[in-house]
């Protein structure tokens, strides 16, 4: 550390070296969730300067990484996991202090976990080319798989996943780096002290693996105008954004004016349906699991269950009755930020100034720092199929909507009514006796839902080639990509390309005659191992 | 067709009927390219409310379609091809009426057959589901696939490809039914009769095969304000474009607004870069060559050969001298529209200003009709690498703009400032002596263009799994799928679901355990045909 230019401000990672920032327009620092204080040293906003010189390295290291060998890149990811697992104690207290999120078990023993195994599980689609989908015609002289998108890749992380998600260590940084392009990783301003230790950690990584030493660049926040004309930057391959709904659509709006393709996750309420019988069979264990999955990481998750739909009958009524108490039991949980609780206010006095209820939920007292005691809401069908858009706003947070639905005909119409979310789900009963039912509602939801889950809660995103973590506008900006999951997800930052009549010695390894490695290949419509 | 209502406009095929525009807002006809006169009958340009009919039918269409068997969606898709072929002779002399490409060999013996066997290939992946891509992860109980995005695809067609890129014929609208999805369709109004003959045969294989009579709907015009209305409904799923540049944009800005995915194809100059190894080895068979590549369709394909590299040396004077002489020899040569005279004129006009010079066309004189003479423009490379932007702007036709390099220097530093563009192209000695510049120059060309090839011109694009005909933007909207090409053109129009502990027998069937059809699918990263 003894490294680093002094400054008042903490150095960014700019073109391959941690230095002073050359134009801050203001610094900040981070906060301690628990007391609203101000905790840890004072980080820089990044001024145009700084950001151009992070575009500039950048695009060069771009042409560098294209070229190197995939095998090169693969240790990167792995070298970056085990160093990750190594420091452990180090980044749990960091991100511990400044998302207030649990020490143990979430942060030490699940986050972190899966972000090393994401980085491994990346290094893996790197080493058997199965993110690169070759595909070979041996009738035309075709042969095409994905490829580098041979410029950088910007990357902005969410509040709530201070290693998962980071925009220096998580699924779009492992994707952006697995499909071979640099990184230029905007760091949450709630958790820059992690975000840092997390690109030291990788930026060590990348130096001891011989890659370009501008792969990962970081920076801790940039005022709202610069960030818009740097999402707009044609320099750019690509952009990976997950956060609020009003960001990525700022971020939308510039990346699409400049043709820059990006793969924005904003928002869900994710709507679940518990049917009737499935309420007769298990509604007081149901409760305690919705309660559960609702209040987990203090409910924010991108996947939080924020829209649940009851029947209007005594089932549904003894599932409210129980699901109340134990809200109004839990005492006020821990928000990451100031602007958690400011919106989810928000979100809350919209609900209700839109129809909807207060039923559980302790008063919201002053408390030190940022909390909220967890809440449900109830509003009926007919109200609810009235305005939808209105009562399908995001409370992210620790709060639920509750629908009670007096018939599977208004069960359908509601799912017809949901917007696009990345997840829904379905609790039917074990009997079959809702079967029909069911298959009625799923047929409504499942074209709105990324995900669709059966007698499961939603939280919980397994990083697995089967999982979506995406789903239809506006919970994102494409449905046919995944922000999670290896080798999908790499793909969202590569481009498909054809390589028609090139001689055999010019080939990417992938697509030559000899398959050495027995990669599984499209071979004239057939999947093989075998060379041709 | 005498159950068509009676009206002086021809009848649109509107919420599965063809009926009489209700709001047409004004009446045009075709117009024969030869002599620039009106032919046939009066079309309707569609106003607002027939396209709200046709959005509420789309919408109905979108579920049952949905929820229809793959096989009847197979057995429409080869029952329209069959139509197709039946047809051959109608639609052969409708197109060549219209658009006044040649009836043989080129619409009769290429671009209709080229179509029936595009749906062929559609059909083909329905029934082995390729286009789903079926992933089941056995451990975390995820399975997943791409599925119908339940809406309807708006797709518009572009004037030169009458049948292989019509919007109810060719590989938009096969790739959307392919996906269970309706299509509205926006016919070229270049040549609305040879659509309205292929809706027709569409529209009767559609009925005949079961499907919803509002599977595919058409209009031959709209005002370019309701266009761009259109393409920003959220009622659809996504837009399919192949056109102009100008248009495209317009309606990408429209659709990214609505947060409605468009898969647009707009212009491309593709570069071929000639070594000087290859101009010594066949410099006159070359020339021959592009002069055929550039003029074939009078120049009027997406992948025309507009932008060429020539060495500035005696091999490279040789192969321009003769270029001009084939270029010189040719006579004016037919156009499919007014537009384009104007905009090739227009082009030309522009290219001159930014300081190329015209070397070979004859005078473009007064003719009958829409006519081009085949023209060359010449360039210094340094003047080239000046003012790249304004010299590469499509001259949609038979004109091309040599470029004259001085060293693979210039050669390299050209490719880094070409635009995105479908395809770029890279011809070298056989004997090996321009090896090292070419890995240089196709270094700094690949990333920049879709499909790469060697010792090839770029025009011709076959149909295949390996097929890229996309490329980066502003070639297309986005470079990571191909408008060509089953089953990745499917893929464009649908959506990545996941299936999270869903019951068995709810799943699609493709997701089961068993696999009696032997379909290829990713079960625990292998891809194998075998049932669980």
């Amino acid at each position: 550390m003894s490294s680093f230019p002094s400054s008042t401000l903490q150095p960014i990672l700019c073109a391959g070296q941690w230095r002073a920032a050359t134009d801050a327009t203001r610094g900040f620092r981070a906060a301690d969730p628990t007391t609203a204080e101000s905790i840890g040293p004072e980080f820089p906003y990044s001024g145009a300067a700084d950001v151009e010189a992070m575009l500039d390295a950048a695009t060069q290291a771009a042409s560098v990484l294209a070229a190197c060998e995939p095998a090169r890149i693969a240790a990167f990811l792995d070298a970056y996991a085990a160093a990750l697992d190594a420091a452990r104690d180090t980044l749990v207290a960091s991100a511990h202090a400044e998302t207030a999120l649990p020490a143990a078990p979430r942060l030490a023993e699940v986050e972190l976990p899966r972000t090393s195994d994401q980085l491994r599980q990346a290094a893996r689609a790197v080493r058997d080319y199965s993110w690169t989908q070759p595909v070979i015609d041996t009738r035309s002289g075709l042969r095409a798989h994905f490829a580098p998108l041979h410029k950088p890749v910007l990357v902005f992380g969410p509040n709530n996943f201070p290693f998962a998600f980071n925009a220096a260590a998580g699924s779009d940084f492992a994707s952006a780096i697995a499909a071979r392009n640099p990184v230029i990783a905007a760091a949450h301003p709630a958790h820059p002290g992690t975000s840092r230790l997390l690109a030291e950690l990788a930026h060590q990584a990348v130096l001891a693996c011989g890659l370009p030493a501008a792969t990962l660049q970081l920076f801790y926040a940039l005022d709202p105008a610069l960030g818009l004309r740097l999402a707009g930057d044609r320099r750019l391959g690509a952009i990976g954004f997950t956060g609020s709904r009003q960001a990525g659509m700022a971020l939308k709006a510039a990346a699409d004016q400049a043709g820059v393709p990006i793969h924005a996750e904003m928002s869900s309420v994710n709507p679940v349906f518990l049917l009737a019988g499935a309420l007769r069979e298990r509604g007081a264990g149901l409760a305690q699991e919705f309660f559960a999955s609702c209040t987990l990481g203090s409910g924010q998750f991108c996947t939080s269950p924020g829209l649940v739909m009851v029947p209007a009958d005594a089932a549904g009524d003894a599932f409210v009755s129980a699901a109340a108490a134990r809200f109004d039991g839990a005492a006020a949980m821990l928000l990451l930020a100031a602007g958690v609780e400011r919106h989810l206010t928000a979100a809350v006095a919209a609900l209700r100034s839109a129809g909807a209820r207060l039923i559980a939920g302790r008063a919201q007292a002053e408390a030190p720092g940022w909390r909220y005691a967890p809440s449900l809401l109830e509003v009926d069908a007919a109200q609810f199929l009235a305005q939808p858009a209105a009562l399908q706003q995001e409370a992210f947070g620790p709060v639920a909507l509750l629908v009670r639905y007096h018939d599977t005909e208004q069960a359908v119409a509601i799912g017809h009514a949901c917007e696009g979310s990345l997840t829904g789900s379905l609790f039917s009963a074990a009997d079959g006796s809702d079967d029909a039912d069911c298959a009625r509602v799923a047929a409504a939801l499942r074209p709105r839902v990324g995900r669709l889950c059966n007698d499961k809660w939603p939280t919980g995103v397994a990083v697995s080639a089967a999982m979506q973590h995406g789903g239809p506008y506006p919970s994102t900006s494409h449905a046919g990509f995944s922000a999670v999951g290896m080798p999908g997800a790499i793909r969202r930052f590569a481009q498909w390309q054809c390589h028609d009549n090139v001689r055999e010695d010019r080939l990417p390894s992938e697509l030559r005659d000899a398959n050495p490695a027995a990669l599984q290949r499209l071979v004239d419509g057939r999947w093989t191992d075998r060379s041709l």
